[in-house]
């Protein structure tokens, strides 16, 4: 049965608040993250409406910012991979064509013998890194392809081919370890060898140009992935939507689904005041908050309590707009012990006239072990939501 | 692994009790109908015995009784989709043949242009409907086909095609509002194009026929389906299996399924005493209760809490029948606050000797969420039951 079947042309208002890394674990020294926030807020949500735990990507498996957001917007994440190179895309909001590649490169450094030495070339300065970007986009020159160049942050990179008969299916040319020469491209299928070739040429070309300058010696590609059409959430929901994420990555996403991207707020203020003033526009809204993360993948504890505390002070901000559903969570783990994702579920509220209740009264991991939602995959939220502002209709007679 | 390969032919005792539209939700007001209600012999049973909640079609889908009732008995309802017009013709116990084309057909009034005003001709009354649809069967005369004509009840009659070459992917002729005119019958697939054709006449004819009559003026078709060999009980699950509903429709739904039929009850009492007589003849029974579900449908809050009562004064007759395993639970949800069927999560106990024990102490909704039994598909009760009941051998060694 295709969820489309039941879906009708009914207006609505859904809010999906991402807490990006939003779970963590209790230990012998510590509660959860969330857990030792103080959030009346949030605890009041929980205690009017229903609580969970979610899994992005399935039982064990930590799952990155694309596959966990896809999941939160209902889309099967093993079914519509999103490459790293597509992400870097969309995070500096590059045009992706189809039939273009694309690929997240490091700016890195080698010895004299070709071996790469940093994969970071020092955690290179932004003016030093963009310097050598723009030397790229001027100098990389290579018959049949138009090779593009976007510096992100940092060491960080996006690579774009453009030409004819390219296919993304080629394997990382970043080692990822010290000690080792970068990879000779190879096709991961028959179809990619061309590719392959190019890409030995661009290669050279990019050492080439690095070369008279300083900084780094090479870039090392990797997550080579093509353009994508995800099938819209008007197509698969009926839903106008909306974000009003900060980040030009979740930005991206969405948009990759169909989403408008509403002007680029400065923070959760603005964030909610964009909302309300296109309130009516929309049937759902996508509000990501990344100060959550940041902090999980830096191991700094005290950050991600104040995160989530800082959602916390604007929840009723989002209530008094009376939607008919608001969810709560993550897109994954990010916890302070573990300084980077994790795999373990994601703590979840639901809150709205006609989700219903449970007997949780608090917002946390082990809180959200004994609520009426379950413990599910991330994907199945979207329908619940879609079901509890009306947007369902009755599946056979 | 088939469950088939797993039966042994031991004989057992399960009863399924099917409070329908049992699940409700809580809100700011209101308990859950199951919540609120004094129930003393099923919280005995939740105390002895594991509870959890059962998703009959799925996450934030709202399942119709078909699909509700296929899952309980173990089909998975999205591979055998039941239509209107197949749940209609059980529903009057019309023994549809191999071939046959059915569909639910609503009295309407049309006006002079021929637009739909009212889909359910004034809510008809039984005695005029009834002289309409002797009407139709006497009147409606198409070559090649034979058009056969069940009052259901007030505005619903079954409508029935036989004939050669009849294909029921058809769409539905109701236009499902008002100011408009029926549907031209369209084909779905190439291949019921003779079909629509011979729509077309019947259609024509029945207008013809009710124009000579008084409160009604056309048939407005939907749910068009043909006859279905669901796989029986005996071959599932190898149990004997009967059903004491009361109701045409789930009696013949259980028929489909390769359940006897006992003689219909006239209420609870006669329900569990037939039960009673014929314990030693049947493995399985499965008791239907309709008067919480018209309850939730009519938004009748007290009505449905009466209904829960009534079944829970019962439950001792049937635990004095020593089953080796009770299920009590929904075919979906109908809360009051929505007046209709809804997509939360059924309230569900097992109860027996070798069923567990959790601890969970009251049965409710709120309560079932700390339950064993956990959050699942209606359709995995089949199996705990089955299990329960001794009829499954070890899988591998």
């Amino acid at each position: 049965m295709e969820l489309t079947s039941l879906l009708n042309d009914s207006t609505c208002h859904i809010v999906l608040v991402v807490m990006d890394g939003l779970g963590g674990f209790a230990d012998a020294q510590f509660d959860s993250e969330l857990e030792q926030a103080t959030t009346p807020n949030l605890d009041r949500l929980a205690a009017e409406g229903v609580v969970g735990l979610t899994l992005p990507a399935g039982a064990g498996i930590t799952a990155g910012s694309g596959p966990g957001h896809l999941a939160l917007f209902g889309y099967d994440p093993t079914e519509y991979e999103l490459g790293r190179g597509v992400l870097s895309a969309t995070g500096v909001e590059f045009d992706l064509r189809p039939g273009d590649i694309a690929a997240r490169g490091n700016l890195c450094t080698l010895d004299d013998e070709g071996n790469v030495t940093d994969r970071r070339a020092g955690r290179i300065a932004d003016d030093r890194a963009q310097a050598l970007t723009d030397a790229l986009n001027d100098g990389v020159k290579v018959d049949g392809v138009e090779a593009m160049f976007r510096h992100i942050s940092s060491h960080r990179v996006l690579a774009v081919l453009r030409g004819e008969g390219l296919d993304h299916r080629i394997a990382d040319l970043d080692p990822q370890k010290t000690g080792v020469p970068p990879k000779d491209p190879a096709p991961l299928d028959p179809a990619a060898e061309h590719t392959a070739d190019v890409l030995r040429d661009v290669d050279a070309a990019i050492r080439e140009v690095l070369s008279g300058q300083d900084g780094a010696d090479a870039l090392l590609l990797r997550g080579f992935d093509t353009h994508h059409d995800l099938p819209s959430f008007a197509d698969r929901y009926a839903l106008r939507a909306a974000t009003v994420a900060i980040y030009p990555m979740y930005r991206g996403v969405a948009k990759l689904c169909g989403m408008d991207t509403l002007p680029r707020p400065s923070g959760l203020g603005e964030q909610i005041a964009t909302m309300r003033d296109r309130w009516d526009d929309y049937d759902y809204f996508f509000l990501h908050h990344k100060k959550t993360d940041e902090a999980g993948h830096d191991g700094k504890r005290d950050e991600k309590v104040a995160a989530i505390e800082a959602m916390d002070a604007v929840i009723p901000d989002i209530v008094a707009l009376e939607p008919d559903v608001i969810a709560v969570t993550g897109d994954h783990s990010s916890p302070t012990q573990l300084s980077g994702h994790s795999w373990h579920p994601v703590p979840t509220l639901l809150w709205g006239p006609h989700v219903g209740r449970d007997n949780v009264t608090s917002f946390g991991e082990r809180a959200c072990a004994g609520g009426l939602l379950g413990q599910r995959p991330t994907q199945q939220l979207m329908p619940i939501m879609l079901a509890s502002a009306g947007k369902l209709e009755k599946y056979g007679a």
